[in-house]
């Protein structure tokens, strides 16, 4: 998507030196607009960890990448083969929620294995961290597809109003590497011509709606309204909201999704006042494993700074007493029985064990 | 209740001048205490207006003596009796949703009616703005006696565990007189030596949650934890949240319940994982003329800047990008039939027309 009217995507391969891996610094928007080098594991790790990058898909690239930089990176007396089992296995402790970490460092793995030549290594690495990318950019491109034909629906019934939808963080093509999750379907149907207007959480404790979905969709001349996260009810209850779309972190095979805290509560609302509620994700966030999201899903407990303190433009402010304890889950599990759909790559299916399996039997 | 170990009333008459009316100037809270003076009808509105107090029961008490101070400086060729009842038609004006303040201007207006000589008037409107603060102040400490009934059974459960209760925004003592609606159970449980552990929603735009509740509630040595408004979903999903105690700005007589924005996806969370929710209020807060609290009751709609721009220790930040659009509703209506029971100062009632006449009735 664009950013100052130039498209850009969120991770690249440096066109001048192939180890030398792009990012958009996302800690500085929208205040600032700044590219990062990556050159090493340990960078890439970092970038990671301190949410220089974020978002579910991107984690996923990233970590596809970082293992790639180890590969490039490696000049030690230590057996190849050990060194990249203990990359690899370092890489999925970056954080612990998005279940796409694991999957793109277990893909990366799987294409390295038995190879001992080093440049071959990579090569092979390189290429299949391109391709990891690249099934990202389509699974968005696709999720944006049969998405917006549900978009078009809801517009057929509004008599030229604008269709209004509700997203919580930033699900949008800055936590993929383009189109984004629960924003592709948004993007296709503007660029389609359907008129849409969207409720932009400000999602705290890092404000990733109001920081992050704010300017993607203003850089797209997409309309949208920011709004503090305690609104959604209201604007629910009142008619103002046509349906919901969310990202996710991980879904379970029967469809508990984890996304982004504070996504149960609205997810509740819009039961409350039937306002359908869907879930847009690539195959990477589902984990087939497990069927219990509430128990089985660990949730990240981050450092209460981020909610002690605020950054904006102007510097950065205290805004809870000083010895105040503070608690800042990452995460919360909305139980499938309060999802209306899931929108994948592969289309939209009910959040029910039968239908996913269905789903991914089709591949 | 106490700050820096000093007892002090959010609103008071001064003792060297009983025309001077003093105020804890809630904007610079926590982080610095400072008393404010007031000295005509309009610092007094201008104080509500700009939540200087705030607090459906404290701005009802300023009303009051907004009221007194315009009879205090009445000194124009005007008729006083059009004077007064301009005056009072005003302050109703200051903030729209909560229903104390039209409750207090009519008792101030019934109270001077047919008084004509402007000594007397004074004496009586002082004499009534100081009755209706001692009402509120009984009625604040009538609720936590009630009240906190109820935390000692939840109590006598928990095998010496803390009783966890979450509230949400400020229904402390600082949004009253003392004692507060939604903490005063909470204080009075505390002094009685039974473990509470107060989970505090940060409450967005304003952050009244962090910045108010959690200095209460430290001031006066009681556990608590701030969270942001996204977390309490998650914290009754996993048993963490033992019941919920909000307050309220306006409740109709059918027992919707009118409170800051955000109080609505607390109730749904609170229904969908069993845990009692509750909301404390004065019979001040009662609006028995209305029956349909989504319909009826106005809900405010404030400045943008309170979401685009925060204010903390270190100054003020813009977090919103330029040229966003932004809603702020400061309210939001939780429909009767998720809330568990009303504590009022004439007794817990569930939230039902029948209850809330009977309660009534007894007066």
């Amino acid at each position: 998507m664009v950013i100052n009217g130039q498209h850009f995507q969120t991770i690249w391969v440096d066109r001048n030196n192939r180890e030398i891996i792009k990012i958009i610094d996302q800690q500085k928007l929208p205040f600032e607009f700044s590219i990062k080098s990556l050159k090493t594991f340990d960078e890439a790790l970092l970038a990671i960890k301190e949410m220089t990058v974020r978002g579910a898909p991107l984690i996923g690239i990233t970590a596809a990448y970082g293992i790639y930089l180890a590969v490039v990176n490696f000049n030690s007396n230590e057996d190849f083969s050990e060194y990249f089992f203990r990359k690899c296995a370092e890489m999925k402790t970056a954080r612990p929620t998005a279940i796409n970490l694991a999957f793109a460092v277990d893909e990366m793995q799987k294409s390295l294995t038995n190879i001992t030549n080093l440049n071959e290594a990579k090569a092979v690495a390189l290429k299949k961290a391109n391709d990891l990318k690249q099934l990202e950019i389509d699974y968005c491109s696709a999720i944006g597809d049969y998405g917006s034909k549900l978009i078009e629906e809801i517009s057929a019934k509004k008599n030229g109003e604008p269709v209004n939808i509700l997203t919580h963080c930033n699900a949008g093509w800055l936590a993929c590497i383009d189109w984004g999750t629960a924003t592709a379907p948004i993007y296709k149907a503007h660029q389609k011509g359907i008129k849409v207007h969207v409720w932009v959480d400000e999602t705290r404790p890092r404000n990733q709606g109001s920081k992050l979905t704010a300017f993607e969709l203003q850089q797209e001349n997409v309309p949208y309204t920011v709004i503090p996260d305690n609104t959604g009810g209201h604007l629910m209850q009142h008619g103002m909201v046509d349906m919901v779309i969310v990202g996710s972190d991980r879904t379970t095979r029967n469809g508990d999704v984890c996304n982004k805290i504070g996504t149960y509560l609205k997810a509740l609302a819009a039961n409350d006042n039937n306002v359908p509620f869907y879930v847009a994700l690539p195959s990477s966030s589902f984990d087939l494993n497990i069927s219990d999201g509430l128990t089985e899903i660990p949730i990240e407990e981050r450092d209460s700074d981020e909610v002690k303190y605020i950054e904006g433009k102007g510097g950065k402010v205290q805004i809870v007493p000083d010895g105040s304890p503070i608690v800042n889950y990452g995460f919360d599990v909305t139980p499938a029985r309060l999802i209306t759909a899931l929108i994948t790559e592969k289309g939209i299916c009910e959040p029910m064990v039968e239908e996913i399996e269905k789903l991914f039997a089709h591949q």
